[in-house]
């Protein structure tokens, strides 16, 4: 980001009418944004949301709510338009991408979904690394390409989504790993687990742990204990960053995500805002590492992108006043002492 | 509102593609709104935010960081399109006016703005009432008409607003003697005092509350403690809630307005959604009091109503998701276990 744009934005800031930082977290959204869009008059009206999804062998122990058919099922409900994140996405007039990196079962093409379905779903991190080298490169790959395919649309704003039954114990290993933290801390409930079952998903928590070891080289990280999508945003994070694209992270999934980019990358975290805090358990934990203060607190749980997308309209809006307001001179307002 | 019409939205977000739940505030937004439109499919496309404006005699007293004269100024700025509330209600394409119920001085004719101008100010609460009885009635008949005019134009929403130099003094002295708190913990910095200016104004609240005595009768309070603008903000949520329109509370002042309507009438309360919890330190009491859980909390305290257009998208999509999400078994997904 401009450190000069940043400069200004925060002058023409406090010249607004309006007691200084009185706007509060909106201030800070708009200076960034300058920054970000090496802009003084910042606009998010161009938004990328592109949802990852993929299935995860991991639900060989029992530890989801819901069967692992369902992560193409609702591939095919991305495309047809009727999940959140469609409805989100055409309210908000921003361009949906689905990117199908490993569904378990081959799927029927659909418009608006990209197959680039890497295998069967990743192996059980549970017992074996979770994808190969290879696997892991591709799915990095992909998430570039997303990020190529957003700075080709002209996109102000990237979000990336996911999907895959069986993704939260997979998020809660990989944060373990990277922050060193108990599975106790980071396992949540996911879609709806009962404490019995929580407590069951934190034993295969562990177990991986146990069978990963203690390396905390990231994308080392990220090929034992894996997620195809959990790749393919950390790959998209990287690919926006490197191409001026400011990213608009999600929840729980999306933020370890950016954890692992973020671990390989540190330059990668000053393009980063953050749009929610999740009700699952680990993620404040998660935030915390990367020194995040989320928009929203709404009690969402949902990922796909939708608590990213829900936030859209306040980047939106910040922009708005930042462009628009009168200043004390032009509106011929006396200052405060 | 509609019992049936909530109990029906319950069941259809139950039925919808997500984990039960999983859209947390966004779930229980919509399905209130459901019940107070009295619909199935409910919108805020259209809303009504109106601004009440006045001054306060207490600035006698040396309790702001900016003159009095800003109070006209920024009615100025609300016509002109400058302020903040301004820019925030042309991004949501809502109606704004402002109602001038007392600034210091006569102003100009300004389109957008109303002139219902009681008197020069308030008198000075610290020393007297800060109102006459008749005043007080004027007041709340200009909230009420503010909600005659959202009715005429059918508002599926009301955002009240304020501006009045000193108003967190004011409000600070209601909150006090409506919820029998000390000043100490309510009285705040407003637009930017030092703490030691902080220690002066907590001092006034004092003497405000001393001449007062223990009268709580709401509209006792009201008119004693005082402000037009806080009064014609309890005029125009009583008035929305008789006439069926839902209201978004702002921050603390708005707040406050809100405290004392639902002491004088408690079946307001329903009618009530709460936007933002502002930086001011004696919002989050008077949220307590009125068991609200805000929406967003972004460091705001601006006032004009920002806080409440910021949080406006928020029911939009809200609206949007239980409107246009399918369900499970219109997609063909599998339910959880």
């Amino acid at each position: 980001p401009s450190q000069a744009r940043i400069n200004s934005a925060r002058q023409r800031q406090d010249s607004l009418t309006k007691p200084p930082g009185s706007l509060g977290q909106l201030e800070s959204l708009a200076i960034a944004l300058c920054g970000q869009l090496d802009t003084e008059k910042p606009a998010v009206d161009r938004v990328q949301i592109t949802v990852f999804a993929a299935d995860h062998g991991v639900c060989d122990e029992q530890i989801s709510a819901f069967p692992q058919s369902v992560t193409g099922q609702m591939i095919a409900n991305f495309a047809a338009g009727g999940a959140a994140i469609s409805v989100l996405s055409a309210a908000l007039g921003a361009e949906l991408d689905v990117v199908n990196l490993g569904s378990i079962g081959p799927l029927a093409e659909m418009p608006g979904v990209i197959n680039h379905r890497i295998a069967a779903g990743t192996a059980n991190l549970a017992r074996e690394p979770a994808m190969s080298e290879a696997q892991l490169v591709a799915a990095l790959a992909a998430g570039d390409q997303a990020a190529q395919r957003a700075a080709d649309r002209g996109a102000q704003l990237f979000i990336g989504g996911e999907m895959g039954i069986g993704n939260t114990t997979t998020a809660a290993a990989l944060a373990c790993a990277l922050l060193g933290a108990a599975p106790t801390d980071l396992t949540g409930p996911g879609t709806g687990l009962s404490k019995q079952q929580v407590t069951h998903k934190t034993a295969v928590v562990e177990r991986a742990l146990a069978r990963h070891g203690d390396n905390q080289d990231p994308f080392a990280v990220l090929a034992s204990l894996g997620g195809f999508e959990i790749a393919g945003l950390a790959g998209a994070f990287l690919g926006c960053a490197s191409r001026g694209i400011p990213v608009l992270v999600d929840g729980f999934i999306a933020s370890v995500a950016a954890l692992v980019a973020c671990r390989q990358q540190p330059a990668l975290r000053p393009w980063l805002h953050f749009a929610h805090r999740s009700c699952e358990p680990g993620h404040s934990r998660v935030l915390d590492a990367l020194e995040a203060n989320p928009l929203l607190d709404l009690s969402m749980r949902l990922g796909e992108g939708s608590g990213a997308a829900v936030a859209v309209p306040l980047l939106r809006l910040a922009c708005a006043l930042h462009n628009g307001m009168a200043s004390f001179a032009e509106a011929g307002v006396s200052e405060g002492s």
